[in-house]
């Protein structure tokens, strides 16, 4: 398998970005899903930012090293990747925070309609932010499974809100036909993108996709909790009234008005002062992975996750698959099921091999394209086989579970 | 006035605390009130968060670097310089979202009263959190000048939402005093230390206060955008229902369940995941500031103040003061009136004299007294009586208008 992967790394045209990260000595990484590696061009540039932007420059830098525009800026650079405008993204406080903005924002344009739709088991963050306005009244929960939000759309529904790719199985909604449905329906769309944005090619505007939020820190190597950002279709900029009117998103933050009056584009999204530490850093992971190129990178994390499964078929290893088993129909991921996943998990993690446990069961493999190799592959296969044949997953050791895994 | 700045500083037990900081050479910076200089320990923290626990330990470092409780690590550092106890404390988000979730909080915690009662000209994105709740109906905004606020507490508000420490004037509201007849009336009372917090001695806890917000990166040193601080009383913890309700506020985050269940204390205030570069610069901007001592930082900014001042009278110069003549009525800063403030505040920097402008006709300086010496008063006077005598704000370069200010 070792000599079929070093063949495939040889033809690899994205094989040289390894060199761009710090993928640390004796580590196979599989969780760029949840942390992207690092950028080796990203110290050097915080470096400035921090002794210069800030601590030479002060307050200044607002205007001189462009702080103000950066959420802009950033956004912009995000817009390709995911099939949207530059004026159509920007780059604003965490996920969650994002989806509470254009949750509320798209049932005020919906009088009369109080239903935000989505599937159980959805990533929970987005679940928990629906249940944050229907405390309040203001909107209503329904979760309906992937087979069913066809017929769970009807005239209430005000939102159909879906994760593009799964976080769990990383298996793909078809988010043409799903937008589609949900307009037909009189609802608006907003996805999810945080395990497909960076990682496939996305194109939002070829599906008429009204919002999107997506996350910074794990396909485009924003560093851990980087920033997140948001999308609104131009056409429906002049109407996204978000309640989350901070300063930074009022038309003229500067005059210090007592009144708010949303400013005309994209910064509406905008709510307290940016993070600039946070900002500057996801910029270069977006810089680098739009060097790569998303649709590059989905062929690449294709072929390593089909190299994998077939490594770990020659030797012998059986376990379930939870993911599809058309690479087409998921993402930069590997899901499989077994009931002892946390401890397998903790014993590859000791061999230096690290992906994730997801409760309760769940073992997943992210294949971040951009610093994988096809030897990767083949390694990560072959300790699997190790872990399960050996039974060291066993030992207590691998048993006690940490805050978070 | 140089001589006497000299002796002041050598009898000064903070002096050697600049030496803490990088003042870039040649710059005398009095807004530190907006963006704190930078801690000369805080490149060094950022390139080990960066380089070891990011690129070298990656997603483990949620773990074994404590990243999952650097939130409520940083907030317990934070409680003791605002009169709190560590576990009601907590760093998340921006000031405006940390408005939000406790504005929202409160309201759901007085039922039958919507008023949200604070004072026009307030730091505008406080007004403007109000009005994102008045938007959808779950909140009605009343504003109420300083001397009139008493009256306007009348059996429909629900909270009072007031700064402690005025941005533009720097006038100081009796915290306890207001806190006692918000509470007679039946509202509960929010204070924003923004400008206060870690400049001068807050006493949330003997105030009785319910609720409170502040600012990373102006008196605490955490950077621009750094991430700010929420408090809430621990009689209220149980009770605080926040909107924002993202999985990292849930009790137990990583069980991925799809019904929200808020933590038990102060991290259900938590939303999104929190940025570890952000917090990490805010971390040693925090321990800088404890270490010197909120009562010594304030006893020697009013100092410092008092001193300018007269600097200024003894240079003849005659400039209308906003802030209060009282020292203790004041927090760290002094603001002028003059119609042409923008243009002298650039003539200023110009200068090196780092200053702000704040719309339409405020000069603002700020005396963050741990990196201040007395001589950088008798300096700054200096330039603001030639600036003010030759009129060298006039010039056109003065008087174009960037962006920020």
């Amino acid at each position: 398998m070792i000599e079929r992967a070093r063949q495939l790394d040889a033809g690899d045209p994205l094989a040289e970005y390894r060199e761009r990260f710090l993928v640390p000595e004796g580590v196979i990484y599989l969780d760029g899903n949840s942390l992207g590696c690092l950028p080796k061009a990203t110290p050097a540039r915080l470096e400035e930012v921090v002794r210069e932007e800030w601590g030479r420059d002060l307050i200044r830098s607002w205007n001189t090293a462009g702080w103000i525009d950066l959420p802009a800026k950033v956004g912009g650079k995000i817009a390709p990747l995911i099939g949207a405008k530059p004026h159509e993204v920007i780059v604003a406080d965490s996920v969650s925070v994002n989806l509470f903005k254009l949750i509320s924002a798209a049932l005020a344009m919906r009088p009369g309609r109080k239903v935000v739709l989505s599937e159980p088991g959805n990533f929970p963050t987005d679940i928990y932010m629906i249940e944050g306005l229907e405390k309040r009244d203001l909107a209503t929960r329904r979760l309906a499974a992937r087979d069913k939000l066809h017929e769970a759309l009807d005239e209430d529904v005000a939102l159909l809100l879906l994760t593009h790719a799964h976080y769990k199985t990383g298996e793909l909604f078809d988010m043409g036909e799903l937008t589609r449905a949900a307009h037909e329906a009189g609802a608006l769309v907003l996805w999810d993108l945080s395990h497909s944005g960076g990682a496939l090619p996305v194109d939002l505007n070829a599906c008429e996709a009204d919002f999107a939020v997506g996350c910074g820190y794990k396909y485009l190597n924003g560093g851990p909790g980087a920033p997140a950002y948001a999308f609104v279709a131009e056409r429906h900029l002049e109407d996204t009234q978000q309640p989350l009117s901070g300063w930074m998103g009022h038309a003229k933050p500067f005059a210090f008005s007592d009144d708010y009056a949303p400013a005309p584009g994209i910064e509406r999204l905008l709510c307290g002062t940016p993070g600039i530490l946070g900002l500057s850093a996801l910029e270069v992971g977006v810089d680098l992975i739009a060097e790569t190129g998303v649709e590059r990178l989905y062929a690449k994390s294709q072929k390593l996750s089909e190299f994998f499964r077939q490594c770990l078929a020659e030797s012998g290893v059986e376990i379930e698959l939870v993911s599809p088993t058309d690479p087409a129909s998921r993402g930069s991921q590997l899901s499989f099921r077994h009931e002892e996943a946390y401890a397998i998990c903790q014993a590859l993690i000791a061999r230096g091999v690290i992906g994730d446990f997801r409760d309760p069961d769940i073992l997943r493999f992210g294949f971040a394209p951009a610093y994988l190799h096809f030897e990767d592959m083949a390694e990560a296969a072959r300790h699997l086989a190790e872990v399960l044949e050996s039974n060291e997953w066993q030992s207590n050791e691998f048993n006690k579970r940490a805050t978070v895994t």
